[in-house]
């Protein structure tokens, strides 16, 4: 059985001592109260909740999975889900960084992003029937109306009901302007919606008594194409004018999917049989309201690579402690036993390296962008929230697709640590690594992630973006430009910076004159940008490790953190150098290929 | 529901257009008559045997696994599997590369090769129960009495028996050393085995009266360490002197492991109580008469992954022809729908050309193998048999771990390139993944076969056999380092050739200063002496394919193998880039980590 401990350390490191996050709080007038302590504080009842109450239930859960009953299309969850649901709405979770002004604690978005980051080390398949629900809270928060807020929020920040996106259709994933689902308008304002969907995560279950559903959907006389969607909220039982719960509206489960894992979150077909809804922002500009939602779903897809690359490099660890299997190569380590734990040979060691660096580098950027969510809802200044919104919006498919695909790497490099006994089922390894394979995909895969990158957020703006970006790690590389001990570690990040631009300068030329080199070079860039900022952060957490040692500080702490430097930028950084020359060789030898793809 | 087609046309181009193999075969007395004729008929037939009888048990063998009856012992394999395996029996097919002297039809093994390559694709779990027999078998031939062989042999020729590997115990895999189960000499010449073994594929099942286990251990007076393991025939039935079936013997199974694929394969935890065991070969020797199986073995697992991949390739191939969505980046393409195939896009090419050159480099490289193992054991002159031999061992380890890495690399891919649906246990392709998996850890996990590469095929005799490949390399590069067209595909071999060779004498004098320079860079290492082995092959496919094309032949397979090629050195090759790099990295950053791994 694997065990998990909530990373608190890591986590106070990245935000008081790598970003200092309480700074810019108490820029924004509502955080001005958040100080490290009450921050910490949270944390720690929070990672209790994911240690104590669903970690236990992440490996029955997915032994046991959803079941429909075809006849009332209930779900019933996996045994303990419901309950610890209900312990999660008892212990005000779900409000925690929700707004005041509808029963939320209004604490700054890092706590969520950290305690999330917990719940899905402890339980991805659970959390998300909680977790779509801030998605959907968010697009009704911007979006909605006032009489739609006041009617919906309230409940999903209590947690006393939760909310999904019903984007996806059969024939439908990334291209939703294929969508067929149908709205008419009624003459009270609301519309019937008909039609199926399917993929819908925590489409249906037994936690809750009303479930919101953020339903896309095109109005009779919509334009055909994405610019013909609106978007509807169906909820499962309509909801009165007092908020009590009406009649039974027709939108319920007709199947459930089997999948490779994620067994315990029900993955619904949903069937809209003329169901009720109710318009959220304006008609056939649904997709505005939907990508707010689908913003947050993104760096919350991001967050759960990144706490099941953190349980799994947690478990391989202990594990590489304990068991022993041959001799070190350079001689007898423990004289006492038959044999040495494997921890002593190099490349158990680079595969425990690997899923640590990952985590940790991803941990950084997963804060800093929570930081950034904040400020662009939040911070008084209009040009803080536009430069913050800017970033985010160029890292968040880094955060998606780097953190999902590192996360592949790292559950399948600690599955290894295991070796046989990681491919059986008793030792939960080879759960990570189904459970998170799903996050490569979902809320657009990652290639869809690159193109978005790529030809949107930098393509799309000349580079802009990148070139702020780049600022930070040049104003990095003039700090410490004279201080040979960061050389290492700010040498490779100025040279990157160096060939991306002049790399995306020669694609902006070549993407001109043929899209397709666009398309050809867009996730081997993504990756490179992804080293770029795990690379920029890592050299950041250095430069604190190297002060606080320099400093006298003994805590091994700063050495392990330096240590974890050195080995990223020695056998993962320069994974850049392929990327580089991959993403070079251009679109040619991809589309001349009728012949071999025949 | 997955389809698949034999890729009967690509065996032939690489056995008969690329290797010639029917001209060595002309050289060894008992293949005279093997000619490309018989050859093709064989595996048309093959192929046939494959799609239509195993392939529709691979999914519902899956989901339904095998069940073990705790009273009897009694393993009940998935419905259909016993009938397969009938008709397996039946067909012949057991005795297609066997000897003639035990009932063989005496074929090459390059059959057996393509055959099981095709079964793989269809059902790596059903394959293992006959698979293993294979590597028995050749243990026996090679260690056996004659008494043992004319008890044994007959028998698993025809399939009436199958044979097992008994080596892992719980508290040790890679390290047999640490081995505990018992053999106590009797007085008539056989043994008593007492232990328990566990992860012994087609450790028990309902398709044959008896099952040969072949299972090491340690005689009472032996010296510890894996300089005292023996290897022992334990049948599951006694066998009186005249063949037939006597007592049942006390092993038996006491467990079925749960995992995360090849459930139709029953993982068996074997329980031997005091059972009756003859020994093959000499005292203490068991690792010598092991190591046939194991390389055997291994060779099959690599053969698993190729299986695998090829048909993953051609299930994601059929689906981006099939799937519409979107519109290409270069403008529309399918005029007549509401949206392209994906197959237009880049990176979904990408990701299937992929795994079609891994496919067809570890084809050609598999096939390669295969007659070297023929000319090892069967070739009149000794020095070419002693050369096939030291060859075949330097490439075991790269075909075991390279082709079961790219396997992982593309049956992930192709899952991909299905998106959501991709997920879905109906679709069939994460079943590709899971079942992929064991195949980088069973029979030596891939850092086992790094080490085994580098530090004893390479290092241990100063390089020898590495210049060998290198002279196959130089000597290709002689013959066509004029012809311009071969350029773009001799140049890189050429150029990784050289750095490899130095490399390995800096790694030489490295790793005789410090033995972890040697663990910290093996598996780098032998993932760059992959490409440089599928580049050699795929210079010498495309220098055919160019050949039939300046001869003016218009089948566009040489254009498809030309295109192929071309992609393969423009974006997988170029891994070594960064392979070299990290590889040169050195120990230091893994080794100086304790505060990190803490």
């Amino acid at each position: 059985m694997p065990t998990y401990t909530p990373p608190l350390r890591d986590m106070q490191f990245v935000m008081h001592e790598v970003l200092d996050v309480t700074s810019d709080f108490k820029a924004i007038p509502k955080y001005a109260e958040a100080d490290a302590e009450t921050i910490n504080a949270v944390l720690e009842e929070a990672g209790k909740f994911a240690t104590e109450v669903t970690f236990p239930l992440n490996m029955s859960g997915d032994a046991e999975g959803c079941t429909l009953n075809k006849e009332t299309h209930a779900v019933t969850t996996p045994k303990g889900f419901k309950e610890a649901y209900h312990k999660y709405v008892e212990g005000g979770w779900p409000a925690l960084s929700c707004d005041p002004a509808y029963g939320g604690q209004g604490l700054p978005l890092v706590l969520n992003q950290c305690f999330y980051e917990m719940l899905n080390s402890a339980n991805q398949a659970w959390t998300m029937y909680p977790g779509l629900t801030h998605g959907a809270y968010a697009a009704l928060a911007e979006h909605g109306t006032e009489e739609q807020k006041q009617l919906y929020l309230h409940k999903m920040t209590s947690g006393e009901w939760t909310g999904t996106m019903c984007l996806t259709e059969a024939h439908c994933g990334t291209d939703l302007g294929l969508m067929r689902t149908k709205a008419e308008a009624q003459p009270d304002g609301s519309y019937l919606i008909t039609g199926n969907k399917i993929f819908i995560s925590a489409g249906e279950h037994d936690m809750t008594s009303n479930i919101v559903h953020l339903v896309l959907a095109r109005l009779t006389d919509a334009p055909p194409g994405i610019k013909g969607v609106s978007l509807f909220i169906v909820p499962k039982f309509n909801v009165e004018k007092d908020g009590s719960l009406g009649s039974r509206n027709s939108i319920y489960c007709g199947g459930l999917e089997h999948k490779m894992g994620i067994h315990g979150n029900a993955t619904a077909q949903i069937v809209i049989d003329g169901a009720r809804g109710y318009m959220v922002g304006q008609p056939n500009k649904g997709m505005q309201a939907m990508f707010v939602m689908m913003n947050a779903a993104r760096l919350g897809v991001g967050n759960q690579s990144l706490g099941l690359t953190e349980v799994a490099y947690q478990n391989a660890l202990a594990y590489a402690k304990d068991r022993i299997q041959m001799r070190s190569l350079s001689g007898v380590k423990a004289k006492d036993k038959p044999a040495d734990p494997i921890i002593v040979h190099p490349d158990v060691r680079k595969m425990l390296l690997t899923a640590k660096a990952y985590a940790e580098g991803g941990r950084a950027l997963a804060i800093y962008c929570s930081v950034l969510l904040d400020k662009a809802h939040n911070h008084p200044d209009e040009k803080v929230r536009k430069d913050s919104d800017e970033m985010l919006s160029l890292l968040t498919p880094i955060v998606k697709a780097f953190s999902t695909d590192n996360g592949h790497i790292a559950t399948n490099m600690c599955l290894q640590v295991f070796g046989g006994h990681g491919f059986i089922k008793e030792w939960g390894m080879e759960q990570f690594v189904r459970d998170n394979r799903i996050n490569m995909i979902y809320e657009g895969t990652n290639t869809i992630q690159s193109l978005d990158l790529l030809g949107r957020k930098i393509l799309g703006n000349n580079g802009a973006t990148l070139k702020k970006f780049g600022k930070l790690v040049a104003q990095l590389v003039e700090e410490e430009g004279v201080n040979e001990k960061m050389a290492e570690f700010i040498n490779p990040i100025a040279y990157l910076g160096d060939q991306m631009t002049k790399f995306t300068t020669e694609l902006g030329f070549k993407g001109f004159q043929n899209p397709d080199e666009v398309g050809a070079a867009a996730v081997d860039y993504l990756r490179v940008a992804g080293h770029l900022v795990h690379g920029y952060f890592w050299a950041r957490m250095a430069q604190v490790a190297l002060r606080e040692i320099a400093a006298g500080n003994t805590d091994p702490f700063y050495q392990a953190k330096l240590q974890t430097a050195r080995f990223y930028f020695a056998k993962l950084f320069p994974e850049t150098a392929t990327l580089m020359r991959t993403a070079r060789a251009g679109s040619k030898v991809l589309m001349d290929t009728d012949a071999a793809l025949a």
